[in-house]
């Protein structure tokens, strides 16, 4: 009886087409979460820092880093959708559709829009669309991903393989601009840096130069927070190695906050394209980052640019920038490559 | 001049029967300690967890965990009744009188209601019942604990053995229900489990299956957080053996998070009727827990029901269960033993 | 390109007498920055603890505590003044001008009063003074600090040499006290000692006794948490020892709350007369704290009385309270000399 009462997680052959998800548990936003977030994370952009700042730029209410609503809304889906995950392959079309601020309640839903056994027939490749709502029933946030999941039975049949048609990016016009955002009176001396929309070409690389080494306490106090349950971050005997497994999500929040230094500006996230956790992060190892310029828009504010950048975390120092070898794969000490829509002043 | 100005703490000489103690220092509560309590602990229980699901079970504002409560009230008194305690050897008749909100200050004071010096002379048990009130001088809980107190002077006079008549636990009939508790519109899907009241039986065990390995930081900011100052807690150079001992309220709490895969609807703690520190823990061990019901009981309340749980952390995983040997005495790797009343919808 | 996006900091060279900084970012504190800093340090002083004992005492909100508004406020300094310094090398003329309040937001801004090459050339010291205010305009604090700080070039010419004339301490007649405050109706039994002004001599020392053993991330998260970003602090690989050198204000601020066993009713800081990081501190080390009084003065509220402290933090416990040896040095393990002027009730 009582192992009927506790969660054994979905496996590959408990998802269907179509099927919906209502995610546990619905959690409220708080000026701690920004506050905690801060003690983790080298963090300094403007908006979510400072209140006044944040009013300065047309918001009537202090939002939290887009990150939070984040890793809170993806932390719901973890005890239905990859308890039993070999990896998390992929996210795209991650859009945050208003600012998330203290006192929000954050419930998160997902549907399944892809699933396809693998050829082991050990496992398959669940794709799912997931779907942040706040109190009141608005949209928050956004996006799919897909996960490869253990079966519980090698023997169940295969379901018919149904791949999504996902966007290799979210398209500038599709991104959705905070109400009231308007940079026209931006303060650049109290946002740290001068370097407005104009100032970034496509193609250029910025090296954030910092490095920060990653603590045990610190990677598992920061997925805790968003009631993410995987047993690998935080249990010792849940690997044969005998290593907790650093959150993916912890080297996005870690590499996104050391980009400040060189993208002071590039306050808001407006989107998630794409993303790929390309190696494991421990703690003991340094994590520094590098940015480059993938695309630049307009939006319907003039004030207000948009960058696509792809960020990218890496083990250790590497000036060169180096994404890829020569055989195409991920250089070594890369543990992220991230690509989203960053909002900036023109 | 300068040893009279710092606090020695009470031995067990300086306790008379009747004596009431006053301790230090308020402390209120905020949103910042339900932040940092999740980030500790893997907390996911709805009540506390959303505003949103507080307000539709009848609560006018967002109650913290009642463990929050519990720890900080109870640091209040270790300066006073603990600081040369040998061991802390039991609790009971621990009741909640109301949720504590992010606002209320808690004021603790303590009465000795019990005394027996111990047959070497050197030490003593001290009882005494605890209260905390609000800053609106309401009782927010209270609780009876006894500690093994060192004595001064071990010349001392032994006072007259009063031993007191604790209840084995808080009858169901004096648990109180928060103002305007209803499960009558629960969202069990919010919540994470479908099991209620009725799909528990009294003897059934539910192994919580997930296991957290202890950090030194996170213990140490954990016992900080609620102003307990012992200090084999905190300073490496005050035991022997050079490690920091894990603060007992700090199992209890991890427990209790854990517990929520498979009692994810024991939303709320009404009472504590006994609870027993059996092994020290220390950064490093990796806790479990696994539950047993003890009793269960109707509510003035007809969505209410309240079940009354042993929960039992262990160092490293025990599926069988087991919480003594067949010598009677506790199982190794038991840490925690304790018997509380949570409340669950009918 | 990418070199000119990032910060590298000012060296010597770059600094002019009368030159004025505004330093990024402004920095909104919340409830969390004081349930993060209760984690991270012992504190138990009243009036930041306790809503109702603030009120109690005249404060018509609810203060944090000073370090807090002083760490914000430095670390804005730190990517302007001392990213490129060799050490910190004293601090002068710190006033409190009133309390900082959950919702403030804090600026930094700084103005070199002084330059002075070493005789190697290949560095100097920069004196400036700082300034915070908060959204309405209103100085919250500041202070007079020199550091050493590299020369980018050794070839660059000296500057003339200006030495600013800094006060040995903050005069009395210069506090300024929190307005409301009076301690007429203060309640000693709250606050958690009896001893009040009268009862501390001008030369009486206190050896406040507990310790506290530091954790790499313990440190790192009170450092990140007021955007300090000093590689040396969090990147293993910035120091050829491959250690994490504490950030100074970790020290004070753990000196600080461990002197509430003895100092109890020293309520707020008024002023920080001078300081001094003595030496270097690591994860590992335990940490205690003495107090000296140095002078005692009345305050134009007749039961306020302001104390002169110094306060030494130690590695390892120094019972017999040694600052310096014979040959005028610092003691072996003093880490810490800080010179402050505390609130009491008379």
């Amino acid at each position: 009886m009582s192992a009927s009462k506790t969660n054994p997680g979905n496996f590959f052959e408990d998802f269907t087409i179509g099927q919906r998800l209502v995610h546990a548990t619905p959690r409220t936003v708080t000026e701690g979460d920004r506050a905690v977030y801060g003690s983790l994370y080298p963090t300094r952009f403007a908006v979510p820092s400072s209140a006044s700042f944040a009013a300065s730029v047309g918001l009537t209410q202090h939002p939290v880093e887009e990150l939070i609503a984040f890793h809170i809304a993806f932390g719901k889906t973890v005890p239905d959708i990859s308890l039993n995950a070999v990896a998390n392959l992929g996210y795209a079309e991650c859009r945050f559709h208003q600012p998330v601020v203290p006192g929000d309640t954050l419930s998160t839903t997902s549907e399944v829009i892809g699933l396809k056994q693998n050829s082991n027939g050990k496992s398959g490749v669940v794709y799912v669309r997931s779907t942040a709502t706040n109190q009141r029933g608005e949209v928050a946030l956004e996006w799919a991903r897909w996960v490869m999941v253990h079966k519980r039975d090698v023997d169940a049949p295969a379901p018919e393989a149904v791949v999504p048609d996902l966007a290799p990016a979210v398209a500038a016009a599709d991104l959705v601009l905070p109400a009231g955002l308007d940079f026209s009176g931006y303060d650049f001396a109290a946002a740290g840096e001068t370097h407005r929309f104009d100032d970034y070409e496509v193609g250029e690389r910025i090296d954030h130069v910092d490095g920060v080494t990653l603590t045990e306490s610190e990677h598992q106090q920061a997925t805790r927070l968003w009631q993410n349950t995987a047993k690998v971050h935080f249990n010792k005997e849940a690997r044969p190695d005998g290593r907790n497994l650093v959150y993916g999500g912890h080297v996005i929040s870690m590499a996104r906050a050391l980009s400040f230094n060189g993208l002071a500006n590039a306050q808001l996230v407006a989107a998630i394209n794409a993303g790929a956790h390309t190696s494991p992060a421990f703690a003991g190892d340094t994590v520094y980052a590098w940015s480059e310029v993938l695309d630049k828009a307009e939006t319907p504010v003039p004030s207000v640019g948009a960058l696509r950048l792809r960020l990218v975390a890496t083990k250790g120092r590497d000036e060169s920038m180096t994404l890829r070898g020569e055989d195409g794969k991920y250089a070594e000490g890369v543990l992220l490559d991230l690509d989203y829509w960053a909002l900036i002043p023109r």
